[in-house]
């Protein structure tokens, strides 16, 4: 497992003004009802602190912890109304995109649980792992990669020993904070900067002084670093003497290669180049969960394995294109912040990786992988074959020859997606001098795409227009009814959980047969035929 | 767990002749290119073979057994190019229906490995069990509810002891047959009809005179039934001490349940009676997993919970809805055939459950469950209320009360009825004197759309023309070109997997900007306007 450091991140976020577009983009703009006709003032996009989003996702419904009423259980969680909505509409998005708009792609629904051999075969069973250490005394478990320690050196040349910190946003200084606090206990002071080294590297002879990380008064109290397999274990079948040991899948991949054959005879229309995708849940009993839906023990995977004839130019040109694809896709359907993006191409690779690169965000925990693109040769074919003995060859109409295909693996997490989603649609802009709060997600990700508002409650030809709108609409999208309050209060309403457009029905909707179409980012609002709007939300969620 | 039995199941298969439906309900008839013009014969739908579904599910990728090149893995099975398009098919449908396009529900997505309180407080841990025996001599085991056994009485007044046979369509006659062969070892008659007995409910006095199944030798060799837990459990976190045994669900239900409060604040517009709807994977280690994808230790389910104020007119009257509201749906939007719905009246309730309705299927191998619509009363708050602390009441606006909901719960499989649609879409009925293969699926359910034909392969123009609309539809939906082989072979082809529409692109094409449209179950055709397709297309897949 590569971990990317945010130590190591030092790209800055770029800061952008003025950032307000409009999501409609044709009608005449009208005198608003309850809001000028001002744009939101220009806001610079701030990256939300992490207990915000937490809270958000808590608050309106998107994400609680697992098991909340029985006081939560560690690296789980459950996504609430609008959660699932935001969720499907990331599955449903990238399927349409990814698996049934291309033709070179199909798809495959493969189980969780499945023969041990596979996990044997890929190396999982023996390989993967994470180092870990207990701490001594209080058996507490820590992930070796993720600790840092660092020599404290004080200014008259004399040492503290060792001091052991988390990794974060600012290890170093987090480092320097908790040795400042031993150095005045001692009457010195701290040499800066501290060099800081990964428990997981250290040399033997410096373990007696590194102590564990809530107890700097303990050095030496840390085991060395040990391997903990992260595949959740089960057994299958009821008979005694064979009930099989199995393990829950710790990534989706394996399903696709395993079906290859399977696959490749029955698919119509399967040439290489040619890719297999898949969205499924994935488990991996993670030592510290941690960042909230980010790094969970339950999660949920989209990958597509594209096969490849061999050789190196096929590869590197396919890995290439991927990279493109895949970053495009995150921007131009889900609406990431471009300036959020980055890219992280690694240079430690597994024996047999051709390359990878990962497509970075920058989360409110630091800049991580949200997708990682690689290029991992036939190994897993091989792997397959040689375990099996069954060959997973294909042979090459074109070239008439048979051989066993590389892949480029492009592999992103739901969850995180999810996650890289609201963070890039958290944002706080002025409307009329006040404070708004506003999730601007694209229309696409929206978990409700439009609400329909008619303005006075009482009126009944009012009220059947909008039923009538809102039924019509409701076959096609999630959308919402919302007849309570006044107007400005229901826009604020519908801003916070991110809806597009709101739809007001008025008075003049019974005469003229038109409403008023309110854009959340914008607030500009045009007048639109009743007939008009369905073929106008369809145009902004889905693109024709 | 109730269970059906087919024994008891006497309900006659309507043969329905001549069922030949358009699907395309409009444009002029016009001369075909490749069939003429004659409705394929009036063919009786027949219930295919078990055989013959698994096998098409393989041969044409819908559904391969999981880890088939080692060798496979029992009771898990995965889904191919056109089976996670029908599966997915499914799910779409059922949540746009059953939860967007419905005010009173909402969804969620809970986790599969949740905090194992939540299944000791539904009696889970204490009671989700099956009756198992244990054959002493060879280990193996079997579900004592689906073993039958039946003494073997003479025509001459004499017994040859018991027989043991699985539970099947015709459990009487594998009886029969099997005590017939030791009647003519014997040399004597058997009677008939013989009597079974459920080895559930077996006296003690007659357990040592029954065999196990598979040998009628050794009579007593089987144990008493002992209760064997159907939950997968598995281990969470890495600490030594404190390292959580835990399940895998068995059902999507309780995620639910203890999300109650969770959800009712933060779902817009939650309002007694108000359902929550879930779709989620969940896993019961069945003890002899069979039928194909219909019994399987790895599934779907697709679940609500609808609350409702307490009383007794309140529950009835839902109930009666939930009944009639899933029966529809299975009939107008899977396109299930009516003739082959039951229905099952549970005469034996859990000691909390108030009625429990199921809409049957008749699959090859008998009729069963399909979906079951249970009404549980409060039990399930109330056992999470005195378990957590928490308690989960509602406080009633309209009512100015506060009470533990009661609730509804229509339940359904993925995989049963994904096999259920397979089953009711399967049949062979004649074109032009020719035996066709085809799967009538609903246009919502098939796995592909539409598929264009250009008429040659090597006209520019034609294909341009092809390539236009096909690129229109991909946007939408599953669709497939095809320009290789004769056009009725290529139709052919779409037949036997069910695609409702193929769209041929000819010369005429070039000319009058129009195709040909042809529908799968009459094979008649329209010609349509190219800009009229995707409209059409929509219309006839959405409804709208």
């Amino acid at each position: 497992m590569t971990v990317l450091l945010s130590l190591a991140s030092a790209r800055a976020l770029q800061r952008v003004g003025g950032r307000a577009r409009s999501l409609c983009g044709r009608g005449a703009t009208v005198a608003p009802e309850a809001e000028t006709a001002e744009a939101p003032a220009p806001s610079a996009y701030v990256v939300p602190k992490m207990e915000e989003v937490v809270s958000l996702c808590k608050k309106r419904g998107f994400v609680f912890g697992s098991s909340e009423i029985y006081n939560g259980f560690n690296g789980f969680y459950d996504y609430g109304p609008l959660g699932s909505e935001l969720k499907r509409n990331i599955k449903e998005r990238w399927w349409r995109d990814m698996v049934r708009a291309r033709d070179d792609v199909c798809g495959v629904d493969s189980s969780i649980i499945a023969s041990p051999k596979i996990w044997e075969a890929s190396g999982h069973v023996g390989g993967f792992s994470d180092p870990m250490v207990d701490d001594k005394t209080t058996k507490k478990r820590y992930r070796a990669d993720q600790l840092f320690y660092a020599e404290l050196a004080c200014d008259d040349g004399s040492s503290l020993g060792c001091v052991t910190v988390f990794e974060s946003e600012d290890t170093e200084g987090d480092a320097y904070r908790a040795g400042k606090k031993l150095a005045k206990k001692a009457g010195k002071t701290l040499s800066r900067p501290l060099v800081l080294k990964c428990l997981e590297d250290a040399a033997d002879e410096d373990r007696p002084r590194i102590p564990p990380p809530d107890a700097p008064d303990r050095p030496g109290d840390l085991t060395a670093p040990r391997d903990f397999n992260l595949m959740f274990q089960t057994s299958v079948g009821a008979a005694e003497d064979n009930s099989a040991a199995a393990y829950l899948r710790p990534e989706t991949a394996q399903g696709i290669f395993v079906n290859f054959k399977n696959v490749a005879s029955t698919a119509r229309g399967f040439k290489l180049p040619y890719g297999i995708g898949q969205i499924g849940k994935a488990f991996r009993n993670e030592i510290t969960p941690r960042n909230f839906i980010f790094r969970s023990r339950e999660f949920e995977q989209m990958e597509i394995e594209y096969f490849l004839p061999p050789g190196d130019d096929a590869w590197r040109a396919s890995h290439a294109r991927w990279i493109d694809d895949c970053r495009a896709w995150l921007v131009e359907a889900c609406g990431l912040r471009e300036e959020l993006l980055g890219f992280e191409v690694h240079d430690k690779l597994a024996h047999y990786a051709l390359a990878c690169t990962d497509i970075t965000f920058r989360f409110p925990f630091g800049e991580q992988e949200l997708q990682g693109i690689a290029a991992r040769g036939s190994f897993d074919l091989k792997q397959h074959t040689d375990a099996s003995g069954k060959s997973l060859e294909y042979f090459d109409d074109g070239t008439k020859e048979k051989y066993l295909p590389q892949v480029i693996e492009p592999s992103i997490g739901v969850d995180r997606l999810f996650l890289a989603v609201v963070c890039s649609a958290f944002e706080e802009d002025e409307v009329n001098g006040e404070k708004r709060s506003v999730l601007k997600f694209h229309p696409a990700m929206a978990p409700v795409k439009v609400a329909i508002l008619p303005l006075v409650k009482k009126d009944a030809g009012i009220n059947d227009i909008a039923a009538a709108l809102y039924g019509d609409l409701k076959k096609r999208y999630n959308c919402q009814l919302d007849a309570a309050g006044n107007i400005g209060r229901r826009y604020r309403r519908q801003d916070e959980i991110g809806t597009p457009l709101c739809v007001t029905v008025d008075f003049d909707s019974l005469d003229d047969g038109a409403v008023t179409v309110r854009d959340r980012d914008t607030t500009d609002q045009v007048r639109l035929k009743i007939e008009d709007v369905v073929p106008y939300v369809t145009k902004l969620v889905e693109g024709y």
